[in-house]
């Protein structure tokens, strides 16, 4: 028997059309650098979408074109976020930090026809784009000169102009909410970056989720603040979430740096903000040398891309009164998957405990652990296997690839690592690639890292596995000191014996200036494991 | 082109799966009376969901049959809530308020094959059950004696005793989304009621809504309290969404005396309750009278299913520090549509005329307003038309019911008149059928009752149209007083001289004992008209 409800697609239009009719007088602002900022309302938006769509029917993208950003968070990528798929088309987000011959991989496998690019990144573009076959039509935004994108031989306009000549009407086709919205490329350390396809659906969920009480919570008493760039797994949702939500929005366009941040967050006062480890850490850095500022407007940061150390949640929330709630998800998992918060029955000694998990999935997605077999685990703490997870934003599939290897029965296996213990809490313990397996045993590299990057003298670590006659592999800290400390092996080691068990413990330990990294800044443990064979390091055996 | 996300059904079975194995520790608590409570987990809850699936296959249900539900807010009732629409079954919560043959129509017209229904409902189930064509299987909960119900013919068991004897293992089977979930009648005034059949999916996705942050931010750090009846539109739906976040629930079973409901606030600590204004009327006058109560765990009231005065709201913020926020919503609208929340840059002054609305949609729902013809009328704030909604949570038909008239091109007619301004913010001044239309323009009978209400003397009242030869109709306002109170119809058209225009100042009243209610305590005009037109009514002309 079929309900009586009515068919209504969930899209990204639906979200455009109720954010400019119900929020219209809500704004959008986006930093302009130098301190200033540049105002609009969702209803300037909306209209200024109507004219991208137009424009881009005029420059002859039809039915599902891909149409390209590459660009920094501000109001023209909002604007391309929400009228793109609106008008049918699918918006693909080039990761603008992806090696060049990446970018070229990626803009010709996923067929983009015309490119929307900040001209603040043209240094970057220009090497790349004659080599960008399927890309017809360049729109610059921003000041700056055409010339060199145009030397490319591409057709190149202005954003401000060709918008400007159109009307800011535009009739929004009816779209089935399992067709494609958006893409965005996987930033895959082996191989080429993979494709993960989303779709009006499961941007429409995925908001709905990010608005949940156990997400953000996002309410139109809220202003967003998504640092973390609309490049990159779609900025965990907020962008389609605060509109959804009729939340203000702050944009930081390029300006990253923990001053413009801080600065944007005084003056602009978001209340919800997103961003990764290492901004945040930033951010903490210049608070300490420079006191008196004031950041208690952010009810909420949430902060993942990597794991979350406990020594920065807590900082925020003794000293700035800022709770960061760590999350975990991928681009395959659009991306929130889970969030790290306690139950209320969390004895008070465990707070912390939790908070350093990656969470537990919010409703809608389900996580389970699997041994080397493909048998379920039990969700009892202890287990370890490799994670996988299911829910309707969450991919089935790679665009135009039939690699099954990353799927399991409708699960997608995510090569993390790790435990879930009864309440669901997920700690992942490593990357299955990244394991370290001694004597049978599995040793976890992020755990030691984690324990490594406890001490004082320590800036960075990396763990990796190396191979081992007696053990087959045995793990090698690759250790950057603080500027001007000085430690030993033997110390290190002796502080974490009473962290781990004795045969985690390393015995090889090398001193180095930076840990190598990929294209979007994650350790790239093949480039040490590679540097370790080829004796580069200067190893120590203890 | 096709997105990759996965297919994964939205389905009150994925709740479960979800509420059971993340949140399996929450506890769901009914109150037992005389102050006592028992407790379950969602865990435990989950098993015998199970165990209830199993019995209901062994009595012969399949595929899309009928199971109907004849009670209160409590266990056995959620348990019936996500058993019935997980095993393919559809829910049909019996709305125990409607008049007999009201129940024996819609339980005929839904094909109901089994009624779980609470002994305490005995007296007035038994008298229509041998009436109840359909069913052949009562399953009796709680104490008492089964002799009642068995005179009517029908087989009569123990849900203890059935669910005893199953396992809790059940083979949940794969639910396509839009299929049936559950089924509601509207308490329609006039001919027979009205049913509306919910799907998976929509049931998921106001779920979605209600634990969103401009719905009611549900978390699993909340504790929700549902009051209004679980037979009556979804308990607004909050049990699913409960569910759905992980928070602990807490049921009044039959006990919704004031005093019981302090006494269930005070010892339970709920933080989010939802309520009709009668009963929240009902526990501001019992703390009036029994002052020292702390009801301050309560950081939402979810209000709605009249008009709320902001009189009621004031005095919980005010004196108890407890938000009262009011939400409107049909049975057809499953139900939550809107809620009245200011906006950030609302001014001062405006707050409480704002929160006095009946708000604005939350994403999901759309909402316009359209003339006689038809025609939408702008969002002006002054344009006064009949509300239509649409969206996945509204019904876009009845069940087993023709008529087109309450459709119009995909959106709901709603029935009631008012306007929307240009935030969206939608104030409802009369029910279609009471606007009352003197000299060609409407007089709003809602607006006079909430103003005629606010006088110290008022304890009620109605407005009603009643014939008038010079402007075809003219208000008559019948009026209850507080007990011993006094007070001339002069004197409350005066009172009323500042707050509307003259024309709209009624020069009929009349003073009753009680004002005629529907069987689910909504004012029955129909009746009020009826008797001044048979002249039942004492009636002063000024």
């Amino acid at each position: 028997m079929q309900c009586t409800m009515q068919s209504f697609p969930l899209t990204v239009a639906a979200i455009l059309r109720y954010a400019v009719t119900v929020h219209g007088d809500r704004t959008v602002t986006t930093a302009t650098g130098d301190g200033g900022y540049r105002h609009a309302t969702y209803r300037e938006v909306g209209q200024q979408a109507g004219r991208l769509a137009n424009a881009l029917r005029r420059l002859g993208v039809q039915g599902d074109d891909r149409v390209a950003t590459f660009m920094w968070n501000n109001q023209e990528h909002l604007e391309a976020y929400v009228a793109v798929p609106s008008m049918g088309a699918v918006l693909h987000t080039l990761n603008i930090r992806l090696f060049p011959e990446q970018i070229e991989f990626v803009a010709y496998e996923a067929e983009d026809q015309v490119v929307i690019a900040d001209l603040s990144l043209t240094p970057i573009l220009a090497p790349v784009l004659s080599r960008m076959e399927t890309v017809h039509t360049v729109i610059a935004v921003g000041a700056g000169d055409l010339g060199p994108l145009e030397a490319s031989g591409k057709r190149v306009l202005r954003y401000d102009e060709i918008t400007a000549a159109e009307s800011a009407e535009f009739e929004w086709p009816d779209i089935d909410e399992n067709s494609a919205a958006a893409m965005c490329y996987t930033s895959g350390t082996t191989g080429h970056p993979k494709g993960v396809v989303y779709g009006h659906r499961s941007s429409y969920l995925h908001s709905m989720a990010v608005c949940s009480g156990n997400g953000m919570g996002l309410s139109f008493s809220d202003k967003a603040f998504p640092i973390v760039p609309m490049f990159h797994a779609n900025a965990w949702g907020l962008p389609y979430a605060a509109l959804m939500a009729g939340a203000d929005i702050v944009l930081p366009d390029r300006y990253m740096d923990a001053e413009s941040v801080v600065n944007l967050i005084e003056t602009q006062r978001p209340t919800v903000a997103g961003a990764v480890p290492t901004i945040w850490n930033d951010v903490m850095n210049h608070l300490d040398r420079n006191p008196g500022h004031d950041i208690s407007s952010l009810r909420l940061v949430a902060c993942g891309g990597s794991a979350v150390p406990v020594s920065l949640m807590k900082t925020f929330e003794e000293k700035y009164g800022v709770q960061i709630r760590q999350l975990w998800g991928m681009t395959e998992t659009s991306p929130m998957a889970t969030l790290a918060w306690p139950a209320p029955n969390t004895p008070e000694d465990k707070v912390w405990e939790v908070r350093g998990t990656q969470g537990r999935p919010m409703c809608g997605v389900e996580a389970r652990i699997v041994d080397d077999g493909g048998a379920v685990l039990p969700n009892d703490g202890e287990a370890v296997g490799e994670l996988e997870v299911r829910g309707p934003w969450i991919t089935g599939s790679y665009y135009r690839n039939t690699d099954e290897s990353k799927f399991q029965s409708g699960w997608l296996r995510t090569g993390d690592v790790g435990r879930i213990d009864v309440q669901g809490y997920i700690t992942l313990t490593d990357r299955a690639k990244d394991v370290i397996k001694s004597g049978g045993e599995w040793i976890s590299s992020v755990e030691l890292e984690n324990h490594l990057i406890a001490h004082p003298a320590v800036r960075e670590a990396a763990v990796v596995g190396v191979p081992d006659e007696r053990w087959q592999e045995r793990p090698l800290a690759a250790v950057v000191l603080q500027e001007g400390a000085d430690v030993s092996p033997e110390e290190l080691r002796n502080f974490l014996s009473d962290k781990v068990v004795r045969w985690w413990l390393p015995e090889r330990w090398t001193f180095i200036d930076e840990i190598p990294r990929t294209s979007v800044g994650k350790y790239d443990k093949k480039t040490i494991r590679a540097r370790h064979a080829d004796d580069v390091y200067d190893v120590t055996h203890l």
